[in-house]
């Protein structure tokens, strides 16, 4: 069988897959503010649920990006969504994108405590002396703490991006988040990933830099 | 409403998660060989299309779990899919994960040729002295590469792991890899992602451990 590849050039690859996106949503009628998260999303994922599954509080994509032009740091669940998030558009608002997983002392937490370390990297970010948001692709634990944190008067994020994927308690965790007074973007049901959560700040980064 | 949490120890979720993995998928019966794949990438995705969609070369496992254990290194098309594979699992079989999407040499060859940095990259993994499993789950163009330089004889690595996500020319340099002698781990159609290509790695990592 012969493959034949489209001729398009490097700098077209992304107008292109976004044309494609548009054209393919048809006729589902998108709100204009989420729009671009919605459709990154789908263009990381090739998921069209994400159109479905996407809730987003009242002016979360706004505050989201008003956080961000006021210098607001992301605090990730894993190494892998810090690693997709453009650290450089956030620096040059002069936020930082953290997450502390792999650092020793939350190992240790999460030993003594029996928790996850996701757990633990929740109780560490409240130390952070910035707003922050928080984009959370792995560990429903993480958003069952913060729900804990904000509950108790312990936090305020200024926005969370609840995107967990996975089959225990990921579901219930974003439930639990959706039923906070925190601006919130979260997808629905199992789905979700590190790599939903990076497109999703990357979507407000690039419209904060508009 | 009443959000009920499961009680579920940090160190069962994955056993348990891996459960209802195996029960959803019911009567689908999974190559045993290729099932733990499959299933952590359906664990990373929650999405069980990739019973159906990703496909085996012959023994593509066995090969990559036996060029592991020889000490073969993993070159990714992303900062986020090395960011996600096990590196100290790596690290005592003797590899190592490389990504050279970021390095400065790459973004000028890329400009100077006209092609996107993933074409540039596999071209630097060309240099490498070390036998070598590509892990692609972005650039489709990185795939498109690869299939010429097997095709010239430049280089013979021991897997490609084929699972860019997306929207242009990502089906069609899937079916190019699927149609050389490279033992492959592809997943047919649109579907993928840094999260799945690190996924694989993961599982081929844990079953040389074993």
């Amino acid at each position: 069988m012969k493959v034949q590849l489209q001729k398009v050039l490097p700098a077209e690859i992304e107008r292109r897959s976004f044309e494609i996106i548009g054209e393919e949503l048809g006729n589902i009628r998108l709100d204009p503010v989420n729009e671009p998260v919605i459709k990154r999303v789908i263009h990381t994922t090739a998921d069209f649920d994400y159109a479905r599954t996407l809730c987003f509080s009242e002016k979360a994509v706004e505050k989201g990006i008003a956080a961000i032009k006021a210098g607001a740091c992301i605090v990730t669940d894993t190494q892998m969504a810090r690693s997709g998030i453009n650290k450089s558009t956030l620096a040059a608002f002069g936020g930082e994108a953290f997450c502390f997983m792999s650092d020793e002392d939350i190992a240790q937490t999460a030993k003594q405590n029996g928790t996850t370390r996701a757990t633990a990297s929740m109780d560490k970010a409240v130390t952070l002396k910035k707003p922050v948001i928080f984009a959370i692709g792995n560990a429903p634990t993480a958003l069952v703490r913060l729900y804990e944190l904000i509950q108790d008067g312990i936090i305020t994020p200024e926005l969370i991006i609840g995107v967990p994927v996975g089959f225990v308690n990921v579901v219930e965790s974003k439930e639990l988040i959706m039923q906070t007074k925190i601006p919130y973007i979260v997808a629905k049901g199992r789905k979700g990933g590190s790599n939903v959560a990076a497109a999703i700040c990357n979507a407000l980064l690039y419209k904060a830099k508009e």
